[in-house]
């Protein structure tokens, strides 16, 4: 059976084209994938005349209204009930879509998610899921920002739901699942996680919980998922995009300093060509809201199209492995000892 | 006038060695420097036997008792009298020393620097004050993890305080100041955090605030200073030494994969070296425990004796700079508005 995904059109710093690009694309690689293309009707059909094959599996949601990324959530939920945005995860509620990928406002995407999709039964607030490149191959990591703080009963869902997404879109069979913490004994964290680490620990919430983790375990890849609270997971990634262009940049500099070095940078070509592909942001573009009654997933407004392709395949993958199933029965497993 | 400066010689996980061959460095490179060696006699008079020139300038304090890594910070300020890190800050406590330098466990170094020092008027609690190599220069980064929450008041302290190192010990005329939060807003951060932004702006505490930035203007170099609270910052500050880490082993990695890269990485050798040389830890190895009366400044446990030395000139700097009355002096500028 195929899979169908709605795309905002509208979302994104590069709209239409972005969007329509990427699920060009996605078309190509995904012979069994159907799109609902969310947006201007003009804009998407003239679009289409130019690339003809894409109609067969493309259908359109003609939307006249536009959440851009100066509109705040209130207003894209009480206002504006024809945006991109919004049809889009409208036709997920409605059946008639099995994911929805947006470039757009992040507080936005996630404040209508939460209204129209609802949270699955025993989750109380989705979390954004990003993965982040590391020593030992990409690892999980969130909430990277939609809850500014998290109760320990909330800790314990989020690594539920990141081992869950681990195993089955990632495909590690027991992944380790680790929380986020500050180092000494002395200094360490909020109470809230020492309380979700007893729960985590006394329910088996996830198969291998590995304790506690620090800052450096992230790149490092001790654990496959990272979990913590929305406003730490969002300034340690931040932190993370901060560092990586510092390095490049520094090397860059250093590289250009004298012509004896660019000849050795040309002779390196190929693993500065690697090098950078390793951190290329566009192959872990794709951070979805676990936790919702349905697919929801969002790309880094700033990407281009082969970044937005790989949120479109986050949320094929996350749709066709019947991910929140699964989600549904690990929360269900500690049910009894969670209350 | 001299500066004395009181080292604990069993702190750190190289010591004494390490913090001995420090003194013997700094010794070497500031002419009117005294130091305070706490630590067994027998050990400092080893090494002195063998650098008789440094005893010109070194007096040692006996001290029998050691807190190691794994002494919990309570043990280490009810018992423990005669530690060498107990006595090396009780000697700045009765000016017998001017400021004192340990690389040992961080939380009882810090649990007995605010019991034996005191904070200073005005300021709640001491923070660890970090610099961080940035895309503009060291920045100045605090808390590092000397407190796990700071209400808004603190974090005002903090900014005054970051400032004023800054300024009086970096050199910096005018220092930026940013408040840590994350990006959208309507996923915007905790009530204190738009408190304490509030009670900068209202009572001018920093004579330049840039408002709040993000985990990725750290490294980019946005502010001269980044305040935030000592959990969220001892995460942050981590998440950047896995990144440099995870980077330079990846790109270690890719040139090992053919000859050609090899031979290219020799003719880059000058680059590759200033490169490792501005993210080099040592040169930034030093945190002061900002706000107590007296200078205390932690030295990271795994340095060798150029780090250790380099947290030495910390400490010298804020001495012969009196940071102190210049952070008090910022304190009652505003007192009348932050009550």
């Amino acid at each position: 059976m195929g899979v169908t995904i709605a795309v905002d059109i509208l979302g994104g710093d590069h709209a239409p084209l972005v969007p329509l690009e990427g699920v060009a694309r996605t078309h190509d690689s995904f012979a069994d994938v159907d799109f609902l293309l969310c947006g201007p009707q003009d804009l998407i059909e003239e679009f289409l005349d130019k690339k003809p094959h894409l109609k067969d599996r493309c259908k359109i949601v003609h939307a006249p209204e536009h959440v851009t990324n100066d509109t705040p959530a209130r207003d894209a939920v009480r206002g504006l009930k024809q945006s991109s945005m919004r049809l889009a995860i409208e036709a997920v509620r409605d059946g008639q879509a099995d994911g929805v990928v947006s470039g757009g406002n992040t507080g936005a995407y996630m404040a209508l998610s939460k209204i129209i999709l609802k949270t699955l039964e025993g989750i109380d607030r989705p979390a954004i899921t990003g993965t982040v490149p590391s020593q030992k191959g990409p690892i999980v990591m969130l909430d990277l920002g939609a809850n500014v703080e998290a109760t320990a009963e909330q800790l314990c869902q989020f690594a539920q739901m990141g081992e869950a997404f681990s195993r089955h879109v990632l495909g590690v069979q027991t992944p380790s699942v680790g929380l986020l913490n500050i180092g000494s004994e002395e200094l360490k964290g909020h109470a809230d996680l020492k309380v979700a680490y007893d729960i985590i620990k006394a329910t088996g919430a996830v198969a291998n919980f590995h304790g506690y983790v620090e800052g450096d375990d992230i790149m490092n890849g001790t654990t496959h998922v990272v979990v913590t609270d929305g406003f730490t997971g969002n300034v340690s990634l931040k932190t993370m995009e901060g560092a990586v262009h510092f390095l490049v940049d520094v090397f860059k500099q250093e590289l250009s300093r004298k012509l004896r070095f660019k000849v050795a940078a040309l002779f390196a070509k190929g693993a500065l060509t690697a090098f950078k592909q390793q951190l290329d942001p566009r192959h872990h573009n794709g951070a979805p809201f676990l936790g919702l009654k349905g697919v929801a997933v969002k790309s880094h407004g700033g990407m281009d199209e082969v970044g937005f392709a790989n949120a479109l395949g986050v949320a094929i993958n996350m749709v066709s492995k019947d991910l929140n199933s699964h989600i549904l029965e690990e929360v269900r497993r500690i049910q009894g000892f969670a209350q």
